[in-house]
């Protein structure tokens, strides 16, 4: 297998064997014709290798490959993909990561570190996802997809699939920020606003692919979803060379940005090419949730959950009462030794405008969020001075402003 | 001069000598007490280096300096600061260069690239020219700032001041897209929306910098920012190798990014490390501008051009009447042998819209400007079917919605 490029060839390097397995009964599951979850457990699939996936470091610095696909597609060996002429990409991976230094004073934090998921070709991280989930719908020979997404993935859904020629039918609830309903739709998406909770309009998409014999490609259960977005640890392990990272804190919702990190942090510590003559922490991986939806922190601190006790919260995108993967995040915070944590929508306001203020950052709710929790988690010493702290920012500010006092 | 980094220390590799010096006659300015233009001449300032500005390319692959400054910043040798310390950075630069397939079919071009400039930290090509003018700044040791601009420097330089802890007064025109005044404010900048032209904006905006002994700093006519904006042209150097690049289209107003950009190709033309033994052609650089406000389209084709000609158009960043660096961008188009063109409203909204349907580009109106005028250059066959030909995009769509019809 080869593909032109500018004035080079590149060839694949190796094959790649993995298959689909049910996360909790490691049942083998057919993916091909839409997204599932598993018949016994109800629980979603992942993407197992055959043998463990690995990446020479040295291959991020392959101008030629990076040329024709820059940031996450360079590091082709370790994403699910056989041939690359089926890869749908936008340029998405490659962020920055920056030190937060005026907020880092405030906290007390002498390492605190911003990676920027928001400059993703459609302002979000969740690029990352789609672009593998899409790129595999594309190698099963797919046409015609249906998602369901509060705003963002939905965005990156519809942005995807017209990249790739795909038709697409995006399923959003109908308070859904004006912003991210009007970037779905001018993407040529058609988009169907749906009453009722957030797990109401996900039903609505299952049930029209159903009736419609449609694929039902959902990024809150899909494998290959995560296949992309644990491309963010791989870059982490890339740039934080010798020196471990302490901390990661994420917002979560469905949480597949916080458990395709630790899936890619898994995958490095197992790879052939880790040096284990210099061992490396993994980073705690913390997640924080909004008040006015916080399945996942009543969980893990043993109290009462409801998903009637959902409100309505300013962080559209951790607005979800039951997620597919809720279970996954939890062994997540068990094996890092993380944390949950929980936060109002008055402290992500404050953050989100120290944010703007204080580092020039414009972020949506939803990221701000994850600063909200940090601050907890410095208060309560699970963070501390020296240590080094990432926190993935993970929307523009533009995606939603409906709740932003400019003054 | 040396600073710390993650785990690795980073040393300032060379001493950097420049001069300011009126870009018509030569005389050398000060530019410590504010950006003014030539008393004779009436022309801006540009930065002459002492001797030719260099770059090892492979210092693009030092990941250690990438690391803490990714992106642009890496390209520190060619960028008229002295002490790093008073980089003012967001992780600007480093954008990825993707092929228009789609696109390229409908126009029949086979070799057609987009530079995604949109994903700098505030939406728009702006930060490169903000990062090195307000690192200057810092260097001179300023700290109350004033710039005018249509919307994207000013959120650029509200965002820049913020994480540099400078005070900014932003003066914008009264009519600017809400999303962008929105988002100057909500950096904490002070804001002064302003009725009249878009030269009448720039000129309160230095009334008000004279009256209260503030710093003018506007991108429209400072040097620092298009050292900023010429880093583009270096990436793009990197990015194609040993296939030269045939064209470049820019939308044009104050024409700070295709003058900068003709700037970076003129220095790795002189720069000793660039290989004679391999001759390579440098891109013809292409100017677009809207019906509603076509000056430097006029004064190319030799057509009459007043400023009263001026009228509403929905290409919000490129409406400026005078723009003081307008004979720059003619001689980049004889140095060259680019040209220039005029479009409709109605071309720059339909290729807004094919760039979103056929890409999954969402993208401003001045955005999709440079596309309508790539389609009249192929079809007077400027351009002809095997060039490579690469198009900025400068901001992302949630910059500048007012005008969507989004069905």
């Amino acid at each position: 297998m080869s593909y032109s490029c500018v004035g080079y060839m590149v060839v694949s390097r190796k094959e790649k064997f993995y298959s689909l397995q049910c996360s909790q009964c490691g049942i083998l599951q057919d993916h091909s014709k839409g997204v599932s979850l598993c018949v016994d457990c109800k629980a979603p699939p992942d993407i197992f290798y055959s043998k463990p996936a690995s990446l020479d470091f040295s291959q991020f610095r392959d101008v030629r490959l990076a040329n024709y696909f820059p940031g996450l597609w360079s590091m082709w060996d370790v994403l699910p993909l056989h041939d690359p002429s089926n890869i749908v990409s936008l340029g998405e991976g490659g962020t920055p990561c920056i030190p937060l230094k005026n907020i880092g004073n405030k906290l007390g934090l002498k390492d605190l570190w911003a990676k920027l998921e928001y400059l993703n070709p459609t302002g979000s991280f969740k690029d990352r996802g789609t672009t593998v989930m899409l790129s595999a719908a594309k190698e099963f020979g797919l046409t015609r997809l249906v998602e369901d997404s509060s705003g963002n993935a939905g965005s990156s859904f519809a942005s995807y699939a017209s990249r790739g020629q795909l038709d697409a039918s995006v399923f959003i609830p109908e308070h859904a920020p004006n912003a991210k309903r009007l970037q779905i739709s001018f993407y040529g998406a058609d988009v169907y606003p749906t009453s009722g909770t957030r797990d109401d309009v996900a039903q609505s998409a299952v049930d029209y692919a159903a009736e419609n014999g449609l694929y039902y490609s959902s990024h809150n259960i899909s494998p290959y979803f995560i296949e992309g977005t644990k491309t963010v640890a791989y870059e982490l392990m890339l740039w934080s060379g010798n020196r471990p990272i302490d901390h990661m804190i994420f917002p979560v919702g469905n949480g597949s940005l916080i458990i395709g990190c630790w899936k890619g942090f898994k995958e490095v510590k197992e790879s052939r090419n880790y040096d284990d003559a210099q061992p490396v922490t993994f980073p705690k991986l913390h997640a924080v949730q909004s008040h006015a939806c916080n399945p996942i922190v009543s969980c893990w601190r043993g109290t009462q959950w409801d998903v009637s006790q959902v409100s309505n919260g300013i962080a559209g995108g951790i607005m979800v009462g039951t997620p597919p993967r809720g279970f996954q995040v939890l062994q997540v915070l068990e094996d890092t030794s993380g944390s949950a944590v929980s936060v109002s929508d008055g402290d992500i306001g404050t953050w989100q405008k120290l944010l703007a203020e204080e580092e020039g950052l414009f972020v949506e709710p939803t990221s701000a969020a994850a600063f909200a929790g940090l601050e907890l988690l410095v208060a309560d010493r699970t963070i501390s001075k020296s240590d080094l702290t990432v926190v993935p920012i993970t929307g523009f500010g533009l995606k939603d402003t409906k709740n932003l006092d400019v003054g």
